[in-house]
Formats: C-alpha cells, sequence, structure tokens
C-alpha cells in the first residue's frame, strides 16, 4: 500500500495532550490550570456579547487587544502579535525563522511540544541537556538557528539566571524564544530583552494566570521586523472574535489578575513548606505548579 | 544588516483578507459572510456558557463535535477532524502530504489563499488555468502531491462537474483536497468521494452557510488514515471550549439552517434576475455571491 503521508509526519511521535477528564470529583492537576476562575468581567461580557457578531469575521490584526497588551508591556502594538494559544505562536516561530538545512534547539528537559515542532517541520533537534540539578548550562549553538528557553521552566518550575539569558541572546546570531507561560508567578521576567535586542522574542498564554486555558490565547512580544514575519504566516482570522473579547475582558481587570497570583503564590508557599516537613524534596517553584519528589520508600507513581 | 528571517517567508506576498470595517452604515460584501444571523441556539448556549469552565483547557479531540459532525454525514468520528477555520486545515493538508520536493497545484482563478500557503512551505506552484468561461480544465499533475480544488469555485460562483473531478481523483496519485466552503449553497458536493476514496478530503467551513465566522470553525472528512496525519500536526488545542460550544449549538438546529439558505438561494435567484434584466452578465451561481460584469460602458471599479 502506498501512503499519502509526508514521512516525517508518518514518523512522527504526536504530541500528547494532557487529558481533560470529564465528569465531577477530580482534582486536575496534569495540565497546570489555574484553580481560580477568570475574571468576573469575562463572564460579563460573554453575557454581553451579541451572538449575531459572529456572522461576520474577526479583526484579523486583533488591532484592539495588541494596543492593550503593548499598552501593559510599554511597546508599539508593531511589536506584538496575538495567537490561537501560544503554542500556535511557537510553531509560527519555527516555520518563520529556522532555513531548511539549520536546527531548533531548547534545553532537556523543557516543554515537550519543541520536538514535536521541530519533527513535524523536518528540523535538526538540538537539545541541550540541563545540569543534574535541573540548572542552566550554555549551550553551544553552532549551526541552529533558533533556540527556544522556557523561562521559568516545566516541568521543573525552576527560574534560570537572567543574565545567562540576556548573554546567550548576545552571543546567538538566531532567534532566541523566551517562552514565558508561567512568567507571572515568576521573579524576573525577559521583557525588557524582547525590546532591547533585536533577536528576542517573548512568549506569554493567557491559559495559566489569566485563567483562560479554554479560550485559546497567546501572544508574543519582540522586534518588529521579526513579529511582522509571524504576521505574514499566521492563519489571517486566527483569533476568533469570542477570544479578542474575552481577552479584554480580563486583561480590563489586573486588581483581580494581581490578587489571584498573589493567592497562588501563597498556597504554593504553604504547600511546598508541608511537603519539606513531610520529607518531600520540592524544588523552589516560581510557577503555579511544584516539582517534587517524595522520600523513600514513596516514589512518585 | 543580517536578518533572520527564512528567505521564503521574507519574500512572501501575504494573503490579504478582506478588510472588517468598523461602524455603521456599511453593506458588506467583500467577504461573502453570510447576511442572516446564527440559529438562535448560538445565543441560548453562549447564555448559558459558564464563562469559569475557560479556566481549563478545552477537549483538543473535539470528540462531540466530531461525533455530531459524523451523523451528519454518514461516517466515522475518525473520519473528522475539526480546525480552528477551514483555512487551518487547508494549511495542515500541505504541511502532512507534500513531500519537501514536491509541488501543489490548484485551479487559477480560485481561492487567493492557496498559493501564499505553498509558498509559506517554499513548495513549488502548480496553478491551472481554467478556461476562458472559468470551466474545467483536466490539469496535468505530474510531480504534485496535492492539488485543491475548489468546489463551487470562487470568485466564480460555479460548479465543476462532478464527474470530472471524481476522475481526477481516480487518476492521480496524490491527495485531492475538496474545498467545500460554499457548498452548502451548490446542487452537488463530494462528500461521497472523500467517503469512497482513498486520496480525497472535503473541507467545509462553519463560516459561510451556518453564519459562524466570528467563532472560526471548520473541519475536514476524509479516509482515516490522511485525517490522522491531520490530527498528528495540529495545534493541541487548536479548537477553543466557545467555537465548540457554537459549533454545537449551531448543529443542532438543521431547521433554521435549511431555512437560511433556502432564503439566500431564492434571493440570489432574484438578484441575478434583476441584474440580467438591466444587461448585467451574471454567472449561475451555486454560491452565496454573484459573478457578474456590468453593460458597457459601465465598469465594476
Amino acid at each position: 500500500m502506498t501512503t499519502r503521508i509526508r514521512p516525517s509526519v508518518r514518523a512522527l511521535h504526536a504530541y500528547t495532550p494532557g487529558e481533560q477528564p470529564a465528569g465531577e470529583g477530580v482534582l486536575k492537576l496534569n495540565t497546570n490550570e489555574n484553580p481560580y476562575p477568570p475574571s468576573p468581567r469575562v463572564a460579563e461580557a460573554l453575557a454581553r456579547f451579541a451572538a449575531d457578531d459572529l456572522r461576520t469575521y474577526p479583526d484579523p490584526q486583533c488591532r484592539e487587544l495588541r494596543e492593550r497588551l503593548a499598552e501593559r508591556h510599554g511597546c508599539g502594538p508593531d511589536q506584538v502579535v496575538v495567537g490561537n494559544g501560544s503554542d500556535e505562536i511557537l510553531a509560527l516561530c519555527l516555520r518563520a525563522f529556522v532555513r531548511r538545512d539549520r536546527a531548533a534547539g531548547w534545553f532537556d528537559p523543557s516543554y515537550s511540544l519543541y520536538p514535536v515542532l521541530a519533527a513535524i517541520e523536518d528540523l535538526p533537534a538540538r537539545p541541550v541537556s540541563l545540569t543534574e540539578d535541573f540548572a542552566w548550562t550554555d549551550p553551544d549553538l553552532g549551526e541552529a538557528d533558533l533556540f527556544f528557553v522556557t523561562h521559568p521552566n516545566a516541568p521543573t518550575s525552576l527560574e534560570f539566571p537572567k543574565a545567562r539569558i540576556a548573554d546567550l541572546a548576545d552571543r546567538f546570531s538566531g532567534v532566541l524564544v523566551v517562552d514565558e507561560a508561567y512568567v507571572d508567578f515568576a521573579e524576573t521576567d525577559c521583557l525588557d530583552l524582547a525590546l532591547s535586542r533585536d533577536n528576542v522574542i517573548v512568549t506569554r498564554s493567557f491559559s495559566k494566570s489569566w485563567s483562560l486555558a479554554g479560550a485559546r490565547l497567546g501572544y508574543a512580544v519582540g522586534p518588529s521586523e521579526l513579529i511582522g514575519a509571524l504576521f505574514k504566516i499566521k492563519d489571517s482570522y486566527n483569533v476568533s472574535r469570542l477570544a479578542q473579547t474575552v481577552g479584554l475582558a480580563a486583561l480590563s481587570d489586573p486588581e483581580t489578575f494581581d490578587a489571584r497570583i498573589a493567592a497562588i503564590r501563597s498556597t504554593r508557599g504553604t504547600a511546598t513548606d508541608a511537603l519539606r516537613t513531610r520529607g518531600f524534596w520540592v524544588a523552589d517553584s516560581r510557577t503555579n505548579f511544584i516539582w517534587t519528589r517524595p522520600p523513600a520508600p514513596h516514589r512518585a507513581q
């Protein structure tokens, strides 16, 4: 039997998304969602949303949302692109910035989607092992056109030293994509690098800190030349009217956002202390999840 | 200055989406949207939607929506994949089925997005000119791995003879993607080809006939092997909870759908007759738009 599927796609081990169990009685931890609901403004915006407006296409440029994000981050709207989740942005970065004969890299362990995205595009993979303590190691990025840094990292929950990230950006001829899906729970972020270097893009997600995983909304900030390339290759109408509406509603309520981030950090501290008291090893989490190992003879399984 | 943008992306003339004007007083024709609002069930579903559910990720498999679509089309759910608009599905088809050294083809004129998608992927383009009357010509598909047939075609509003499409599928070693964005306004469709041939995929959109352009929802039907390949490379959570919800609500009301299709066909007939009475040339539209030329000395501009 012949196959009509491209060889790299046929050979692909697809990314396994976290299961979304139906029904009640499950305390769901597997995809690091926010335990709190989104801002009440989101419910209000949905209640006000005129379903008849779904008849027409959304704004392909996401102008209003990009203006609000640009204000929030102190940059121009031409330095912001919005995606159908930040996963879409990560895939677009590989397609926009990595030439066919060049490689893409990332730390190991980090987000398990990167190798899948590179395999889909037939790009050579350059995973760089972290130290035994999951700490930064300086990657040798010879023939890579793009490197992903997950900051803070998942699944380790740890931040990298920002000076090392800045130094890597300055030494690297390719594009450094700093994936900041969890950064709102961290101590430092790399947004200023994206606004001062010509080769750094920061990606952000509404899924974790804004409690909007179900709406699919993410964005990237960076130099307008690179952001413009992502615009060129994204699906024209990649962000629905509903997603743009709930994103704007959430952004209009930074007070609720700040309060929930503070609550999650507090719970994280309490849970870390309680586990350590019981003999668990627990990393100093800078995310909304905890990386831990139970005391012997117990095992995580 | 060095550039970090992949050469084909740098050279790309991006697809220009139809403008979405703000404000009142504009009779908007440029993106062939539906003049009627979506089913009242869509508004009811949005009113019932619990915003707190946006906290968690959507079903990455779109199981319920695929089951309803499979029932509607008399196939298995493994023969259906749902996308963030059918534009996403068209792009995925190129990425899944066209080898790096092979070409992709389409009729000229047809949907102006195809050449842009092929250029993004660095794929050689094989546009095939229609006759002067915009009728079918048998394409020579030597080294192509994929061919798009827009049925009915845009911007011509015309159907192709279905026997020619079936014959092309039988002769073609690659994947035939029949883009049926406008098919609900037509006389024939190719769904049975997608369910009987191992190399035919039909794509459908909720944007036109279901009045849900703003929600971003499309899907493909075809042999499970090909559909499975699209599943492997799509973004995991490509369809939001809100889009899945409004899609299910619309599908639950086929009566409203049928009534609006009938109304649009009727208006199309009235408008065609009125224009012809005034000396316009008008194609026999099988879509929700009209392809026309005014009598001399008038010009469309």
